[in-house]
């Protein structure tokens, strides 16, 4: 589906994530070697609601770059299992200590403290394991590997979780907002990471040359980062029944967010520009890159 | 070096340990992308002391089975990234509560819990990242990456520490000690998931059949029950100074052990016909098998 407007991307998307998230809860049931509460738990946050947006992504670069849709799947699974475990972790409340996250309890609050821990490390390893049993040309299963633990590790993701962590344990001792650059570093690891790698996975799985990797990596990361400047105006300006979970909760946590740091304004203007330069990151790519295009302003624009 | 007795196995792996530990220390050296308490955390539970037991069954399968020892380094650190990995997460409050380790406080003493939960985290991606950069023959990485995911998912280790925290949850309530097949599948998990994950990637860089590769994993598999059996015993048997740990503290935490479950008598019994079944799958593998067998005895006679 080739999608030109705001509008019709809110469309792909949600066409595209009803489809992946019937696929993913095929995927996703396990026998009895795993034990039955870990398996719900695993399931209540892989399965819940969710935009699906990395899955999305890897199968739009795939796409482009000429890659089979059921080449896809592997990856975009491996990524939204990686997603669902940094989010449960997130909640825990030894760090963000959040009861509600897309307007149902967070996982910790459902199945305990102990249960979550260890639903979010099933996670990991079943992302790495659903790498090496679901890719289709065994040549890309190293690749991908690499890619992912790369970026969710502690000099991606991971990485960008701790930086938050220490931002929001600073704040407390009040010192002053975090410079731009500290915001930045941030959400480049908490959710540029992620994001980069999808585009680069995709590519992956069409064997597309480094240059063009590179160039679908950059596109990630400044959609990621338009996404996240959304996010943190919203949790400003939005309503609890709109987002589907707290907001004004950034703030009452001392987290350290773009707004904070540069006033409302100038996100707004951080936003807009990270999203052209993801745009202008494909410039240099051969094919149809609309809905991409698209998504980059619907990640600066949205409401929600 | 090829070991004979039991005193010579304890030898063996304190020298094997020396040389490992510091291949370990030089490999897990980061740079300013990762952030550095994140770092600090990470080297702390990972280099720390440790009998890097996973890592010497790897080298040593990896021996018997004609590989080189350049190309055992990368599961071998893998599997340890996991192992410390495990003991982080499972010395947590909202899991064991644990205060002290290896006769040093546990890692989220040292740094906090949230920053506990984030070097777990980061263990485990690292743990994969390493198959990726280090694995020398590029067709061992896919199978090398599948062995260490399914040993150390919802169906392996982290099934066991399920299977464990719900054990416990159930023991609070004032039921009666857990039959032994319970026992049993949540050691197998814990300990045994690994021990024959280590031994099978020793034989995956080796490039044996799967016959073997299924020999070498039940001697991973008993060798590792045998050497639960004896913590277990040594946890109502020893003093702290000895184990350089708190003692006793299984029964303090409504830990169901083999002693609760059978007795010390039948726990010694069970543990030297683990370590049996583990020397009888050694049986039919070509080669000097004598430092297997050595370990497989010490597995079950140690007193620390």
């Amino acid at each position: 589906m080739t999608v030109h407007s705001t509008h019709d991307t809110i469309a792909a998307i949600r066409l595209f994530a009803d489809r992946f998230s019937l696929q993913l809860d095929e995927f996703a049931t396990f026998d009895a070697s795993m034990p039955a509460t870990l398996a719900e738990s695993i399931r209540y946050s892989l399965l819940g609601p969710g935009k699906r947006l990395r899955p999305f992504l890897v199968y739009e670069c795939g796409r482009l770059c000429g890659a089979a849709d059921e080449a896809c799947f592997a990856p975009a699974a491996a990524l939204e299992m990686i997603h669902a475990f940094s989010l449960i972790h997130d909640d825990l409340p030894a760090m963000d200590d959040d009861d509600l996250r897309r307007g149902r309890p967070t996982n910790h609050k459902q199945f305990g403290e102990a249960m979550a821990i260890l639903a979010g490390d099933a996670l990991v390893t079943l992302a790495f394991e659903t790498l090496t049993t679901k890719t289709i040309d065994r040549n890309h299963t190293g690749p991908l590997v690499r890619e992912l633990a790369t970026a969710s590790g502690g000099c991606g993701m991971i990485g960008g979780q701790v930086r938050d962590i220490e931002a929001q344990a600073a704040s407390t001792g009040g010192s002053r907002p975090l410079p731009l650059n500290d915001i930045r570093a941030i959400h480049e690891g908490k959710t540029g990471a992620l994001f980069s790698a999808a585009c680069r996975m995709g590519g992956i799985v069409g064997d597309v040359d480094v240059d063009t990797l590179e160039r679908l990596g950059a596109f990630g990361l400044n959609l990621g980062i338009a996404f996240q400047i959304t996010d943190d105006l919203l949790d400003v300006t939005a309503s609890a029944a709109q987002m589907g979970k707290q907001v004004g909760k950034d703030q009452e946590k001392g987290k350290q967010t773009y707004p904070q740091s540069v006033g409302i304004d100038r996100s707004r203007e951080l936003g807009s520009e990270a999203a052209r330069m993801a745009i202008e990151s494909l410039a240099e790519i051969e094919g149809d890159t609309s809905t991409l295009r698209a998504l980059a302003k619907f990640a600066h624009q949205r409401d929600r």
